[in-house]
């Protein structure tokens, strides 16, 4: 199986269970618990084997027949219009790699969502998503945002990107990019969860945006090439977003708006679900209000208050403050990465990647995985060691 | 001991009690726990007849004696610059009743406060303080209040009284005279607990706002007339608008507010905290949203939310929906009264006192009795009967 930080140039490099997949985010719906439960039961190269040659596998336990058969008929219809090698290769052409259950960057959080785990995710960007996502919140909202909330996601981005935290939202207007956008400015990367195919821009408006988190984070989407946008892939994707974070900050939404349902998922899978207050004269604050009072939801006011809910969770996925960090547990390449990181002041992530003879990618893949991992992390002049973690202080000592 | 629907003409119609604890508003500090201490183990006459006379009572168990010697040192002298018959007839003059404990207008949910009780309370105005304060609702905030926080207090307010709920605060600029001014344009008697002797206006500019509060609801202060205000006395005032009432709403705050102190004695009297969210790029909304996120304040969004809080604990002063609601139960006055309430449309206190023959404070104190009763409500077009409370319906059986 190869890492996935390369790009995938055709079925041939990619194990058969990785095809399998790639092609099965072609064949069913996304989050098809029935297909997850096949995928369990036989593994994907079985089952799409059995479904490329016409023979769907029998239904799992627990389903209706007469539903079933449905499913696999449709499934049988679409496999047939697969081509493996051509799926690979013109995804590998747009700048998408593959990722699937078991690769190395694998998010694993996204097993929390068991049958409705992604089949596979596309990925197209600079960013490892898995390390980025280790200190991750989810910032979530209208798309028809106020003034006043595109301010609110904007400002929440860019705190939590001084932190060292990332955004994983969706790509819609509105809250979306306006988060998207604070955390950029910030230096940090992003994430966005499209409910289409990465060479779709959907909404077109958006296009120089993706483009930018692209180049610095990460586009992440379960569907193939091609695939258009849907009402129910909007919610579907939902709770790919809340599974990937520790927890969700909803910062506008009318009390209809999809990012309850995104908090909703982040409830089930037992995320911090976290909301933003607003003039209760906005009807764009009262689905907040709601999550705030009917939910348990936690009423968040800023990069602070949000650090200080996901923190806690954020600690059992990177060592805590109080763990030792010993350099020698690293691999060689992020040793020579994290002996080009100062002390003191900071260095970009070109100066380090020259200094390694690494490329950019490369760089700013090791430099997310040592500052998940607390060794360094993002000061005002760049990346920097965290020194109170590396030489452990006396005083701190009890 | 007389009626506290009277006025006081002078110390010779009043118990001892009542004029002793008169007497003791203009001696001691407002809720100094050592005299409540000194009035429960003495009695309030006994108590001002000791300070009165130069011999102070002994100190209660668990006073240090020093400390005991200089409050009782300041009793004395301030106890023989008191003039028991000017006290109560100047503040008769002013239109000032008393009330104490055991008067049957007296609220006794001020018992809570216990040692912490005002020794006695002076009310201006046509209400009576108790029936008024049966079905209420504490709204609070800032002095330096945002249009926002103006806008939301008022518009509370009315709908509080929309719904027969009277609104305490106290009298102050920003949120406290808006919410006051929303509920009086409804046509709802209000409650404003002054910190300063009632023949003052603090602040001179709500001068006719406590005009008006006075001719339709009740203006009250536990301290005597000419008692100017205090920084002490505006936080010890906040308890008994906290104990006044099942429920406190905090509609604007500064994280140092003085609003956050009447919640926080709401909260110690087992009263139901509510603060309405607000931007959270406004500071004078950072007090309710540190109230919601970490003090357990509820979030509400207006006056529906605050029944919906305070209801639950309305129902156990009056009666609830469900309980039988019998006019033979009432004293021939307030029957005379209700048989004046018509089942539909509506009619005016005016009318009703006409058709009684009783003056205008008696008839609008017998209507606020029976709209607390649940027998009669204020409807669009005035008083009306609440029909479905008095004529059973079957189906509510269950």
């Amino acid at each position: 199986m190869e890492s996935d930080h390369g790009d995938v140039p055709s079925a041939h490099d990619r194990s058969d269970d990785a095809v399998a997949r790639a092609c099965l985010t072609a064949v069913a719906s996304a989050g098809d618990p029935v297909m997850g439960a096949l995928l369990d039961e036989h593994g994907a190269a079985a089952v799409w084997e059995a479904l490329a040659s016409g023979r769907p596998p029998s239904a799992p336990p627990g389903i209706r027949p007469a539903a079933y058969a449905q499913r696999a008929a449709r499934w049988v219809e679409r496999a047939a219009r697969v081509d493996p090698d051509s799926l690979l290769t013109e995804s590998a052409d747009l700048g998408c790699r593959l990722l699937v259950p078991g690769d190395p960057g694998w998010p694993t959080q996204l097993d929390d969502l068991r049958l409705h785990r992604p089949y596979a995710l596309w990925v197209r960007g600079a960013h490892d998503l898995r390390h980025a996502c280790l200190r991750s919140v989810a910032v979530v909202g209208a798309r028809s945002a106020t003034p006043y909330g595109r301010h609110v996601a904007a400002d929440l981005a860019w705190g939590l990107a001084q932190r060292s935290w990332t955004v994983v939202s969706g790509g819609a207007y509105g809250i979306d990019s306006a988060a998207h956008r604070g955390g950029l400015a910030a230096g940090a990367p992003s994430v966005a969860v499209l409910a289409c195919g990465l060479d779709l821009a959907y909404p077109r408006g958006n296009e120089n945006l993706f483009a930018d988190i692209a180049a610095r984070g990460a586009l992440v989407s379960e569907h193939p090439r091609g695939a258009v946008p849907s009402r129910h892939g909007f919610l579907i994707r939902n709770r790919i977003i809340a599974a990937l974070t520790p927890g969700a900050v909803v910062v506008e939404a009318g009390l209809r708006s999809g990012a309850l349902n995104t908090a909703r998922h982040a409830h089930e899978l037992n995320r911090t679900v976290m909301a933003v207050p607003g003039p209760v004269t906005s009807a764009l604050s009262a689905g907040c209000h709601r999550l705030i009072r009917d939910f348990g939801a936690t009423c968040v006011t800023g990069a602070d208050d949000v650090v200080e809910q996901v923190g806690r969770i954020g600690t059992d996925l990177a060592p805590g403050p109080g763990s030792a960090l010993d350099p020698d547990t690293l691999d060689p390449e992020s040793r020579r990465v994290l002996a080009e990181v100062p002390q003191r002041g900071g260095t970009g992530t070109a100066a380090v990647a020259a200094a390694c003879e690494l490329g950019l990618d490369s760089a700013l893949s090791r430099l997310g995985l040592l500052a998940a991992a607390g060794f360094i992390e993002r000061g005002p002049s760049g990346w920097r060691a965290r020194s109170a973690r590396l030489t452990p202080q006396p005083t701190a000592a009890r």
